[in-house]
């Protein structure tokens, strides 16, 4: 998922944010009003319905002294004005993958998910509990912002293709819809990367004007319909194996915020990121089995031929991330140390149970 | 870990808990008192902090209305008391790992990890999304309580041997501290469960009069000094693979609670349900890499064969418990089921991409 300026319409002017400076006293009566952009459709499956239940729930949690107003993607702003709506305090809050901002700087794509990196629950404990929210803080306060996470979608499938991919060879002159670092790694590999909105995919997958196309995982997919022009089901996806979106708020309104404020929106967001990804993995399995034996999908993994051959180009995009500036150097190294310790344990944890008692139990997908 | 029942100390009669039964309004300037009792000392690493954590948190971010009086192990009731004390009405809730009451229902087991079971991110799709908090509802609905998760600990380590285990030859007369359902399977195998309380480990593993422990994971079994007297650091542990803590509530108290009030404690528990994992996984590879090189523990994978006499044994142990009343094979049947369901999904999602992952760039633990 990437790139997707669903509705970009004409963006609304903001209203402006009304500042407030001052923290709330204990039980204040007083409310504050707090405007929501974000990058996602209305009522979107997954992730726009996500990002409005957060939106909810901090009015909820806060009893109304924090009332949100949420504007999916173009009923204020266009999906990738959101990033400026909030840095520049006209609206409060974007709900975003924070690696739609790379182009800003290179660093915001470990905020989301980078190739071959940490799944989300090794992810999430790196933001919490290993130096990565300090990191994204420092990115982040760049551009005036604070970013919290707030959803998560698990390991992406690695994507739909209209034929059988068995080597790096069969990914030469592949015209692949896939956004990010993991674009790049495709370009490097000789497939021809395209950036696409979500709307736009299934017309050009059927009409062949692309071979290829990722996006979520099969509960998200399967209201895509890709199967009916790409047969071919691959994974495990290595672009996007975890990590979270982001609810991306202005600083110096979140630094104006009381502690019990912002108490209140760290734990709504740290809700719905659990939320999101659960959900998610309750009903991938079931919406996989569904296409693959209602829609003719035929699931196929990545042999290691090809994934030796993401390695080596992966690492290449990395050392091209590092040569942008310091700061990502500092964000590449701290994000891949962390995924080597942290991944280092969940190897003999929950990866090694997980294969023994798949193998012994027989499941097998 | 299990059955520890620490400081037993005497009980302190209650107070009784004044009852509240109307809902607050909004922005009500009343405070309700809420004692919580737990099974864990104070101040206890891992565990106990997070308790004390989430006692906190409860009272911060519903602004002092909820105030949270925090009593760990034997400050007010024993460990094993805490349940009573709940139900009874004598205190409002308990922070605990449910399968301490598989006494009472051997359906507690499931609402904190069972062998073979799920892992913690499976777990909370479960609970969630899968309908596994109604079930928990149902179980704990007959006892007068209703439960949250609010902890876990991720996969467990196999746990300490005093000598290699290479079959299931080599655990026949093993004496060995393992509780709950995952002693039941070692039972099956020829060894000799124990139940010891926490503190009392140490001193039988260094006398002999124990030759095995399990314990939670390297973060938490550092502090146990165990490496002094048995050498062999076993994984993948197949006996508490996820799952969670329990923060149960007396029944009629948390329905007399206001919508606003249920909102808190229920982001409360979910905030601390994450952390307490995500703190876990991002210190455990640093501590078992410390314990290593300083301490010359060695570390151990059991093989297929072991792995092959667990899942024989587990099975046995399911349909026993399955046996106890229909209620148990009814939690049972739903567990097993949503754990074929989302642990195939899982099996081509985080695990069949850290294998590849862990392949590609030698994260070999």
């Amino acid at each position: 998922m990437e790139r997707r300026k669903f509705l970009t319409g004409a963006a609304i002017a903001g209203a402006g944010a009304a500042a407030i400076p001052f923290a709330a006293p204990a039980i204040a009566q007083e409310r504050k009003e707090m405007t929501i952009v974000s990058t996602w459709p209305r009522d979107f499956p997954g992730l726009g319905i996500s990002a409005q239940r957060l939106a909810a729930r901090i009015t909820e949690l806060s009893e109304g002294r924090l009332t949100t107003k949420y504007f999916a993607a173009g009923e204020r702003v266009g999906a990738f004005d959101s990033f400026d709506e909030v840095a520049s305090g006209n609206a409060q809050a974007y709900i975003a993958a924070d690696y739609y901002w790379k182009g800003k700087h290179p660093g915001f794509a470990y905020f989301t998910s980078v190739p071959l990196g940490m799944t989300t629950s090794e992810w999430n404990a790196w933001i919490k509990f290993a130096g990565g929210q300090a990191l994204w803080d420092e990115m982040s306060g760049e551009y005036g912002l604070k970013a919290l996470a707030c959803g998560a979608t698990g390991t992406q499938m690695g994507g739909w293709f209209n034929k059988e991919v068995n080597s790096a060879e069969d990914l030469k002159g592949l015209k692949m819809r896939i956004p990010g670092l993991g674009g790049d790694v495709m370009a490097k590999l000789g497939a021809s990367p395209v950036s696409l909105p979500g709307g736009q995919i299934y017309e050009n997958l059927v009409s062949g004007a692309i071979d290829a196309t990722e996006w979520v995982g099969p509960y998200n997919d399967y209201f895509m319909k890709f199967y009916e022009a790409a047969k071919y089901y691959y994974y495990p996806g290595m672009h996007e194996p975890g990590g979270g979106l982001a609810f991306g708020m202005n600083k110096s309104w979140w630094e104006s915020l009381s502690k019990w404020e912002q108490a209140v929106i760290t734990a709504a967001c740290m809700e719905e990121h659990a939320g999101q990804y659960e959900e998610a993995m309750a009903l991938n399995g079931t919406y996989l089995n569904k296409m693959v034996t209602e829609n003719g999908v035929i699931l196929k993994e990545f042999n290691d031929d090809i994934y030796d051959s993401f390695a080596e180009a992966a690492l290449e995009v990395f050392e091209e991330t590092r040569d942008h500036s310091p700061l990502a150097a500092k964000i590449n190294d701290a994000f891949q140390k962390n995924l080597r310790e942290i991944g280092g344990w969940t190897r003999i944890a929950e990866v090694a149970f997980s294969n023994q008692r798949n193998r012994v139990l027989g499941i097998d997908g």
